[in-house]
């Protein structure tokens, strides 16, 4: 019976056969991934339990009081995670609110005077600066800290182990580049980088606390394992969107839904308390600012736009137009995120050529931007100011609801007041109920194909984006935009129809459904919208799944990233273990030179080995000795073999041994891996993937269904899984029936027969 | 290498390698199960990839159109269970509402008229005959009805086939039992029973359709396995869940939390679909009956309980008062536990005796409730009708808020409005908001104490009685009794303390987080309260967690489920998969004498049994021949191996084979599931166990790590897993140091460590 053994403790930097030079050209094949625009390497983690004789006398030798440490410092760590998230977030927040605010308040003043050029110019100045400063520190000090970030955490949580995506200076450029890209009036969203920070705050906390704050307890090494990262990272995910949201339980949905690859209930519990923990200190935090403590503008910060009203009745006569609310968003969310894709390579060939190429995309996008927003309002028609309105109209000195912009007294610009605006204040003027006249149909219609655009051309530059805030406040336009064509046809106010709006788009950008639901469900605290709610996203992820992937599936795909399906493609019933598997396999024997183990390390790059016992040592070819009296611990501790964090683990190079050491034999056994799980070479690739995805493993051992040969064939690793892996060993395959069946975009005739198709791969 | 062959399709009745009579005396290992209090064996499903020659040739001959029907087929079926359990709910709902309203109402008008001899004799007459119709059909008709249903569908999803629990017999008793059971002022809930009624429904929509609705199309077989009926009947006790409590969302996490073992993202999405149409269907009959259609007291039968308030403040000084509620919660919670299950052991040994007994029990418990009711608000006080209230006080003629009992006129009995209501109703008057001055400190304490008490006592009895309810009505009045406690020290009013109270008992009972969570929001309509219940719900739960499982588990163990976990416990890292594995193992050569077959099949109950081809046939013992050239679908179809629908499939013993028939042989290659999961026998059972419960297998073989000895150890069946078995083969590990530590309940000294020794296996 052959075994594994794992050469993680020598961290070699690839697992897969083929050499990838570090810095090749940019491929979207699954060997490496474009992390930053970076060009990396890409690893598995490893979730297996790793059952050698060191990890068996590690896990006998762990007393009450150690596992009892293990179990308080998990919980320390997930209330820790939910507290700095929740700062995060609120100081994100108070900092948007305040620059964007001063801004605009310094600019409308100017406009008051009619100083319209001097306005534009502070106005657009001072975003190219916040701006630039985003993408500078982003392309400079952490390319990987660009984008949603989303992408790369639900890769990390399904075993992608992208270099550098959790490091410090990753964080902290997300931090910082989120709020002054966010202030810089681009079209980007908080809710993405935030799930970025805090997964990144939970990964650092599970691994380095010890290397940051001193705590090098004993209790810090059982952490080192990638297992216990995954729930960690999982809480901290959960926990961004609690805080960029203020929606705890859409946080948890949102981690379980679209995170999370592995799930237990105990992870349920844990991601709970995380954002319980960020929905109390924030909740405190609300509380503090609304006794105006939190400057000017820090009141509104907190997403909430509350949209309840005491009796929202709807009948079978508003059903059409809700719909048909659902089927356009799906529409126009596959549109989105096929454009967006598409724009994204086309960034990605400016952004290879040059540092400098990549702040001229950043320099470009800012400057159209702040024209469209300062031009655009010109457009539209001065409203008076209504009678009733609790808020002061025009809004002066402060940012608001009524924008004077270039209009006389007494009137005020509808247009400004979206588009000239921060992206939550508009959300919140169109999610507004009663005052269904205060916009003109071609003011909505403008600012929706403006946002609509924007967010596609800005998502790309290199600085902290998110996608949700672009798709909501897009979202809301087109729904309330089609709230105004029905209008009084209908008993639900243009306001509900905004949030229907912002949810159709959602759902078929997105492609969620429950936790997407429960998010506007916390944003808008309006439980009796929920059936109409629940009707727009099944109608808009359906019609949109026709089309295309969800955008982080997209994103990932673009990026390179191997992720796992749970569901195995058709033609892998086809096709058996024997067929995917390639040679030449590298073994090592149980006692083993040190020299060839170190050749080996410093030529293949392989990751894990199967460890053969041949007949001197043992009866027959086929066998595994047992490991004999050596008492291994005494030689090594199982820390030494505690994975490391992220990007700083030993490299073979770095190894010194001297010539004699070289010529000595190592006995592998108690290192080794002695119950590796296995599957016999003639198990379709469909079964053999339920067991690699579903246990979570790096390496699957795969033995030969005749005895008389080696007795291991190969190794399959996640990349010998991947479609394309696959289908350039099959090249018949592509042709083949049982393909997924997807329309492309352009052409739209075969839609009944994508969308069954779709359903297919999901049974 | 070995390869089993399955004897599904000729339905031997038990895995288990010992033989166990149909009706052995009860006992709670895991080879039998108490169902409906009759001792069936137990079986698992069938959720692996079955790969024989058969499967595979069914499969490659699908169609494009077969796929369409099937997909489309699935979605439907989700549809209709939709469609089907609302209207359930909502009937059982509307019967429940105008029986117990009429009997209220007439027993009211008596006692107006100062006839209370009457009143009681028509009160307690009345319970008592819809109390003795529904433990009647339950015990003659449909045992498995019994109870509230969730742990039975908890224990299927789970892999666990209880004979009889999915019958359309069972529906029905289900059905009318609860109707009657909950009418009869029987302290039981109706959200498990519809739980259970909408998982038959899905399950007999799954599998049955064909037989009673003659849809005999080919597409029907695509959902006889195990794998498409798990997803029909997640889906329907997501659906049980939304109707009872009118809480889609709810529902779907429900589903995900509690009852779910095995998930994926589109099972997700699928669940929301179907709560989606019951969201929208309930909401479509409430907006009927609020039109006044739906009988005199059909208005309030679907629950919600609207506690909105504008703006809802809590400081610090709240949190020590809501902690205290959510450690009291989880003590109270988990007493109850203790309490049920022991009640539960001793109505066992009643019921056991013979079915008057089981009756006869029924009637007592009517008959004790009935006397409670009418007899306990006599010792309540008479209290002026307050002067500002839109409700009429007392309540004349229908069933409300002030019931005037004993009381004079513009008095009204406050006790009686909570004990002598619906329950329903007593929910509603403990949540209401705006009368804080309404209750009395005894009142309270007497309605929690005999509610804590009544829900015990009613929950064993045979007829359909579900849990969630009486937690609910107990935990608000405890709630209650603590915000009145608390007083004017709190912002909160009493009403939302009575929420916070009902959300920690729940916490303390279930151990559900996110879903309890939803599900009370949904219930209560309050999303600014939401930071408070998930504190209540951590608090209580962890508590609770010191001392026993959850309600449900309690339930299952005691039934002797064999449900298999996701986590190890820690002494199965100790053991290896060779340490319990047990022979004589039964084999089938590749080529069979029919007659040994036959004889294996009557005389063993095995399920599974390894093929293995010897060296007359092969090169060498350890190798399974290929499967050679005979085409196996002329001579059969898939459909003949598809699993039968519960409860009839053929038995060996209805096979008639003729003496010449018996000499023949048969080729097992092509029905031989060639490539089965295989361990090695010396991985650790821990990891095994991973690989068993994540795969969700049924038979896992165990190959040897030396070659030479026969090419199969023996099998591993969820048996094999099970705490009982393993304790009962290795006695020492029971004093060994990593069992589960916990408190006993009489011994409450030990808490810290009780605590942390429940998280060291959930980590």
């Amino acid at each position: 019976m052959p075994v594994t053994m794992h050469a993680s403790e020598l961290n070699a930097d690839q697992e897969d056969s083929v050499f990838v030079p570090l810095l090749s050209p940019p491929n979207s094949t699954s060997q490496v991934a474009i992390v930053g625009s970076n060009v990396c390497p890409i690893e598995s983690l490893d979730y297996e339990i790793f059952e050698n004789e060191l990890f068996k006398q590690d896990w006998r030798s762990r007393g009450k009081m150690q596992i009892f440490q293990y179990t308080l410092m998990k919980w320390l760590l997930c209330f820790l995670i939910g507290l700095i998230v929740s700062l995060v977030g609120f100081c994100n927040n108070l900092a948007v609110e305040n620059i964007a605010g001063i801004k605009f308040v310094v600019t409308s003043n100017m406009m008051l005077e009619s100083r319209y050029g001097m306005a534009f110019l502070v106005f657009s100045v001072s975003n190219l600066i916040l701006a630039l400063f985003a993408s500078m520190i982003t392309a400079f000090i952490a390319p990987a800290a660009a984008g949603s970030g989303i992408p790369e955490v639900k890769a990390y949580l399904n075993g992608v182990d992208a270099p550098d995506i959790f490091s410090l200076r990753t964080l902290v450029v997300k931090i910082v580049g989120s709020i002054s890209a966010v202030s810089s009036s681009l079209l980007v969203g908080k809710a993405g980088p935030m799930v970025h920070t805090g997964a990144c705050i939970a990964s650092l906390l599970g691994q380095g606390g010890s290397k940051k704050f001193g705590l090098t307890w004993n209790w810090l090494r059982f952490f080192k394992n990638d297992r216990d990262r995954r729930d960690l990272v999982t809480c901290g995910s959960a926990a961004g969107i609690a805080a960029a949201f203020h929606a705890p339980v859409g946080g948890v949905l949102f981690a379980l839904e679209e995170m999370a690859s592995w799930w237990r209930s105990a992870l349920l519990w844990r991601s709970f308390f995380t954002t319980a923990v960020v929905a109390i200190v924030l909740r405190a935090f609300i509380d503090l600012c609304y006794s105006g403590k939190c400057g000017l503008f820090g009141t509104g910060g907190l997403i909430m736009y509350d949209v309840y009203s005491e009796t929202i009745s709807y009948d079978l006569m508003d059903v059409p137009a809700v719909l048909a609310l659902g089927v356009i968003g799906g529409l126009l969310g596959s549109l989105h995120n096929f454009l967006l894709d598409k724009v994204l390579k086309i960034y990605n060939l400016i952004n290879e050529k040059s540092v400098a190429y990549k702040i001229c995309l950043a320099w470009l996008i800012s400057i159209f931007t702040s024209c469209l927003l300062f031009g655009l309002p010109w457009l539209a028609k001065c409203q008076p100011c209504p009678a009733d309105t609790s808020e002061a109209c025009p809004t002066i000195g402060r940012s608001g609801n009524y924008k004077k912009f270039q209009c006389p007294a007494d009137q005020f610009n509808d247009l400004a007041s979206l588009i000239f605006n921060t992206n939550d204040d508009a959300i919140r003027n169109l999610f507004s109920k009663g005052t269904n006249d205060e916009f003109q149909y071609s003011s909505v219609l403008i600012f929706f194909v403006t946002c609509f655009f924007l967010s596609i051309l800005s998502y790309g530059i290199v600085a902290p984006a998110g996608l949700f805030v672009p798709v909501i406040v897009t979202g809301a336009s087109y729904g309330r935009f089609v709230g105004m064509l029905v209008g009084s046809k209908s008993n639900l106010n243009h306001g509900l129809y905004a949030v229907l709006g912002a949810a159709s788009l959602l759902g078929g950008s997105m492609r969620m459904t429950v936790s997407l639901c429960v998010i506007i469900l916390e944003l808008t605290n309006n439980l009796l919208l929920l059936p109409l709610i629940m009707v727009v996203l099944l109608v808009s992820k359906t019609v949109a799944d026709g089309f295309n992937g969800s955008i982080y599936d997209l994103i990932m795909k673009a990026k390179g990233f191997p992720y796992l399906e749970t569901h195995a493609e058709p033609y892998m019933r086809q096709l058996s273990v024997g067929d995917v598997v390639r040679g030449p396999l590298q073994l090592f024997h149980g006692i083993e030179k040190v020299g060839n183990i170190v050749h080996v390390l410093r030529t293949t790059r392989h990751n894990g080995f199967p460890v053969i016992d041949e007949p001197p040592l043992s009866e027959s070819p086929i066998l595994f000795g047992d490991t004999g009296g050596i008492d291994a611990s005494i030689q090594f501790s199982a820390g030494d073999f505690a994975k490391r964090g992220s990007g700083n683990g030993d490299k073979i190079e770095d190894i010194v041994l001297t010539e004699e050491e070289m010529e000595m034999f190592i006995d592998l056994h108690p290192f080794t891996n002695a119950s590796p799980y296995t599957v016999v070479e003639t198990m379709s690739l469909a079964k053999a993937l339920m067991l690699f995805r579903e246990v979570g493993l790096r390496h699957l051992l795969v033995i030969p269904k005749l005895s008389g040969r080696s007795p291991v064939v190969g190794i399959l690793t996640r990349h010998d899984f991947m479609a394309e892996n696959i289908l350039s060993l099959h090249p018949l395959l592509v042709r083949s029936r049982w393909k997924r069946l997807r329309f492309r975009f352009p052409s739209l005739r075969k839609l009944f027969w994508g969308t069954s198709g779709y359903y297919l791969m999901k049974h």
